[in-house]
C-alpha cells in the first residue's frame, strides 16, 4: 500500500491508497508554518491515515507533494509555508524510518487527476489554477518533468503583448490572466481573491467583467497551448479558480467554439472536448503522492 | 544499415547510414509529381543510394519521411507533390520487396536533428519554419507525437489577438509570422518568397521592415511556447527561413534578451542559448527516416 501526503498552503493531506489508486483511509489537518511545524504535520497525518487503514508505517511507500522548488528532496520558496529552504525527504526520513520521494504540488496533483480522470487516456495535461498558473504533464501515462524540471510553466507564455503586465514584468501572460495572483494584480486590490471580482463583475462592475472575460481567454489560450504543443489527449483543471464551476467552463468553451467557427484546423482538434473540470473534494495530490512514492510517474 | 528517404517538395534524398547515424551512402534526384512519379523517385534514389553503399535492398531497414498527413503508410494532402492520397509504404513495398516505415517529414527531420545535433540533450524540439511553422519533438531520445499525431502543430498558437491573420482566418499565428506561407500572405504578392522581403526590408520598405521583425518575434515566442511548456533542452531550427541564417537568429534572440532583461523567471531558463542553427547541407530528414526505419522514434 501506498501513502501519499499532499502539503497544502493551509492543510495537509493524507492519504493510504491501493495499487489502484484507490483511497483506503484519508487524514487532514492544518499544515502550520516553519519547516519543523510543516514536517510534523506531514508525520502525524501519515501517522493517522496508516492507523485508519490498519498498516504500519513500514508497510507502505511513502510519496509527499510539496508548494515551492523540490529537488533531490529539499523544499525550497515555499513562501506559504514559511520555508525558505527545508530538506523534506530528510527529516521525514529521519522520524518515518524509511525515505519519502518528494516531487512538487502540480506534478502530483498531475498524476493523481490522471489516476483519477484519465479514463484510460495515455496523455493529460493537469492545469493548476492556484495561487499561479502552471501544468503537470503526463505521456504515456508517466510524467514528463523537462530537461530541467520545468515543464508545465505556461502560466509565462504571452498571448496579448497589448495585454495586462505581470508580476515577471512581462505582458498577456497566461498566468496573469488565470490566477489567483494574476486576477489580483489586474484587480489592484491586496489580498482581493476571484470571488470578490466574480461579485464585482455580477453586479455589474466593467472592470471586473473585462478582468472575468480574460480569465476566460485565458484559460481558453492556455488549452490552445497544451493542445497545440502536446497533443494531449484531456486537459483537467484544478486549483483554487477550478471552484467557479461551470461559468468558467462555459467561458473558456465559448472562446474555443468561436476560434473553431473560424479555423478547421482548430475545429479538427475538439478543444473543447478535451477540457475537463474535476470533483474538487477527491484529493488528487494526495492521490498522485501516494502513486509517485510506489514508483509510479 | 539503414536506408532514409526524404521526400521533398522538389528533390528526394536518400542515405544509407550506419546504427549511429553516419552517413555512407547519399543520393539525390527530383521528386517528380503524383503518387506514381514520387514514388518510383523515391525507389530510384534508395537503390542507388545502396549501390553506392554497396549493400543490397534487403540488407537494409527503410525508412521514409514524406510531406502531408501520414497514417498507417499512407500519405494525404501532398499538395507539393500533386498527392491528394498515395499508399506510399504499399507501393513502395511491391516494389523493394520489404516494407518501409513511413512518417511524416518533420517528425523525420526532427529525429535527424536529434541524432546529428541532440549533443547528447535527452529532449529537443526541431522547429521547421517551412511552408508552414510546426515542431517535431523528441523527449527521452524518443519522437513524441501526440495523442492524435498533432503534436507540435504550434504555428495554429497566437500570440497576439491584433496580430496578422492567418491562412486559417484567425490573427497572431506563429505561422503566419514565421513561415514561407504566413510572409507571403502578409507581403501579399503570390509566391513572393522570404528572401524578396528581406531585400525589400534592407532597401528600407517600411511594411518589409515591419514583417521581418514579426518574423523574429514568432520565432522567439516559438521558442518561448516549446521551452516553457515542454522544458526541451534544445530547440533547433531547420526549413527554408533557416537559411536567413544569423539575421533570423541575432533577431529572435535580441528579443528573448529583451524579455529576459524585464523577466528574472524567463532569464532563469537561458532561452537565447538553447536555440541553435544547424549545418543546413546535412540531410537531417533522410538520416531521421533511416533512424525510423531502424527502429528507432
Amino acid at each position: 500500500m501506498h501513502l501519499g501526503i499532499d502539503i497544502g498552503g493551509t492543510k495537509t493531506d493524507a492519504v493510504v491508497v491501493d495499487a489502484a489508486g484507490v483511497v483506503l483511509a484519508r487524514h487532514r489537518l492544518p499544515s502550520g508554518t516553519g519547516a519543523s511545524a510543516v514536517i510534523g504535520a506531514a508525520l502525524e497525518a501519515g501517522r493517522e491515515a496508516c492507523a485508519r487503514a490498519g498498516v504500519g508505517p513500514a508497510a507502505v511507500t511513502v510519496g509527499i507533494g510539496s508548494p515551492g522548488t523540490v529537488a533531490d528532496g529539499v523544499v525550497s520558496h515555499a513562501l506559504n509555508l514559511g520555508i525558505d529552504r527545508a530538506d523534506v525527504a530528510g527529516d521525514f526520513a529521519a522520524a518515518w524510518g524509511t525515505r519519502p520521494v518528494v516531487d512538487n504540488d502540480v506534478n502530483a496533483a498531475a498524476l493523481g487527476a490522471w489516476t483519477v480522470h484519465g479514463d484510460g487516456a495515455g496523455s493529460m495535461a493537469y492545469l493548476n489554477l492556484g495561487t499561479g498558473l502552471a501544468a503537470g504533464i503526463v505521456l504515456d501515462g508517466r510524467l514528463w518533468r523537462g530537461a530541467r524540471g520545468g515543464a508545465g510553466e505556461i502560466g509565462h507564455v504571452s498571448v496579448d503583448p497589448a495585454g495586462p503586465v505581470g508580476s515577471d514584468g512581462l505582458p498577456g501572460g497566461l498566468e496573469t490572466y488565470a490566477s489567483g495572483s494574476g486576477l489580483a494584480l489586474q484587480w489592484g486590490v491586496e489580498g482581493a481573491a476571484g470571488p470578490d471580482i466574480v461579485a464585482a463583475a455580477a453586479a455589474g462592475d466593467p472592470r471586473a467583467r473585462q478582468i472575468c472575460d480574460g480569465a476566460f481567454f485565458g484559460l481558453a489560450s492556455s488549452v490552445r497551448v497544451l493542445v497545440l504543443t502536446l497533443d494531449v489527449e484531456l486537459v483537467v483543471i484544478g486549483g483554487g479558480m477550478a471552484a467557479w464551476g461551470a461559468p468558467l467552463l462555459d467561458g473558456a468553451r465559448s472562446i474555443l467554439d468561436a476560434w473553431a467557427a473560424t479555423s478547421p484546423f482548430l475545429a479538427s482538434l475538439d478543444l473543447g472536448a478535451r477540457l475537463r473540470t474535476m470533483d474538487l473534494d477527491v484529493p488528487i495530490a494526495a492521490i498522485g503522492a501516494a502513486m509517485l512514492g510506489g514508483g509510479r510517474g
